[in-house]
């Protein structure tokens, strides 16, 4: 999660510090190899959510290497929960310091340590998954799903400016809006996607059809966080997830994939924005409810077309 | 509404100052009479609201005469929207202090106002409902509802203290909780008697049967304001009112009571709560939803028995 700076009561993303590539070819200094670099995520966080669960589905758990840190940040940002045997960090901080003395913005999950130079290559998320599914490819075991299908990329990453824009960051444009106006504006803009997206996933299984495609990714994590944190916290409470028929059929048939169920724990991602947020959530009091069913049954294997 | 103190993260509502009676035969000093009190309430505030619906059903609108103060609450307490003509007051508080020079508390609604004596008589919420209903007797128009049956008093009293511990003043102490203890036993409570009202309201028009009582008068102001500021803002989202057909469908038929409606006003609840309890939500904003629709039809009338 990326720092956040407010302009007329709107919040606006920091922009990522680490744009370096890891690169098949190596071209970018920094080649593909298999146990070379450590992926430092939170359960609680979307961003680093969507990177787990594309190392799951693409089978790179013995490739691409995990760090978990704690689910509650304080003022040090985010800690490991023992010191990291790997990196040697008891705060991501530390990694960000190593690689750039001079660093001054928040220190940011998902990230990715490259253990051969000791740095940071890249806390750039909206390119961390796909830089998976394109530059690990040699790495990848027999069967392993195409996230990110070539003639397909332009209409993904369309999708996904959309996604991006209005519902992953839009929750935080709504909750994070210290001015009506703003607030008005992401919330709308965020019901009118989830509008669209519900229409959308009348006809189809997942969002490119019959395969999960990066765009499920990028999507899967915001629901996951909707009506536990979302719709309370953030105030994004036209709707719930669970009033969508689709969309909640959609995120109980992902939820069912390891590679997303797995992935997600809702007791870190509540904890985190309740107690982490006293901006939004000054008591640090982390609600009950909703009681929501996850494994509920859906039928959303019936709209597969082939 | 009271003043608050917290002891060990629990929200404790202080004690009513003012707590006089008007009698029917006059002996409090303060004689039942026509046009003589003032009725002081806020659409928002759950305690003026059950007031507002006992004298609309009694028909003790031209008897007891109302001022309404604005929903957003600052600094200077509840507020008129002009001063008020009766009383000569801008805030409540002037009330309050004329009464007693001395007062220290909180500036509360609902309140009653002698404009004979020109002094507060009551601010004793829990008694300005039965007042009205017992000592105004002599007022009542032909076919006014009996609210408060004698031979259901202790029925409808012991009602009423599990309504108002773990319901009415519960969300509050949900709401205002600061630590997750404290919090946890309000939530669990307010849910626990949600559970029994549910189930009580299987076989029941109301919750005495055929007839509105006293009960339904103080369970309604909170249901009222359940989905659209509880369940968010005070973190009462175990379950949503809407996920109770029976007490959803019981809310809507008392919605559709002219008495119950039109002292409804969602738009001055969320704004009361979410504006004017900074301590809960630091940037004021007013969420858009949720999107309910209270006029939704329900068959609660065939529950009837006679």
């Amino acid at each position: 999660m990326t720092t956040r700076e407010m302009t007329d009561g709107r919040f606006v993303r920091q922009a990522n510090r680490f744009t370096d590539k890891i690169t098949a070819d190596g071209s970018s200094g920094y080649p593909a190899e298999s146990g070379r670099y450590r992926l430092i995520v939170s359960y609680a966080c979307p961003w680093a959510h969507r990177t787990m669960i594309v190392r799951s589905l693409l089978g790179l758990k013995e490739v691409i290497n995990l760090a978990v840190v704690d689910p509650i940040r304080d003022e040090k940002g985010w800690r490991f929960p023992d010191r990291d045997p790997v990196t040697g960090a008891s705060f991501v901080s530390e990694l960000y310091l190593a690689s750039d003395p001079e660093y001054q913005g928040r220190y940011t999950v998902p990230c990715v340590w490259d253990t051969r130079t000791r740095r940071l290559v890249t806390n750039d998320f909206p390119f961390i998954t796909t830089m998976m599914e394109t530059e690990f490819t040699d790495y990848l075991p027999t069967g392993a799903p195409d996230l990110y299908p070539v003639e397909l990329r332009p209409e993904i990453d369309g999708l996904n400016e959309l996604i991006y824009a209005t519902v992953n960051n839009g929750v935080y444009r709504a909750g994070f809006a210290t001015s009506q106006g703003a607030y008005d504006e992401a919330v709308e803009a965020l019901f009118a996607t989830f509008d669209r997206l519900e229409e959308r996933l009348a006809g189809r299984r997942y969002l490119f059809g019959d395969a999960v495609t990066e765009s499920d990714v990028r999507l899967y994590p915001t629901l996951a966080r909707f009506d536990a944190v979302y719709n309370g916290h953030f105030k994004c409470n036209v709707r719930r997830l669970t009033d969508y028929p689709n969309l909640w059929g959609y995120a109980r048939d992902l939820f069912s994939i390891p590679a997303f169920g797995d992935t997600t724990d809702f007791d870190q991602i509540k904890r985190h924005y309740y107690i982490t947020q006293r901006n939004v959530n000054p008591s640090g009091v982390v609600p009950k409810g909703p009681l929501i069913d996850w494994s509920e049954p859906q039928d959303r294997a019936a709209l597969t077309s082939g």
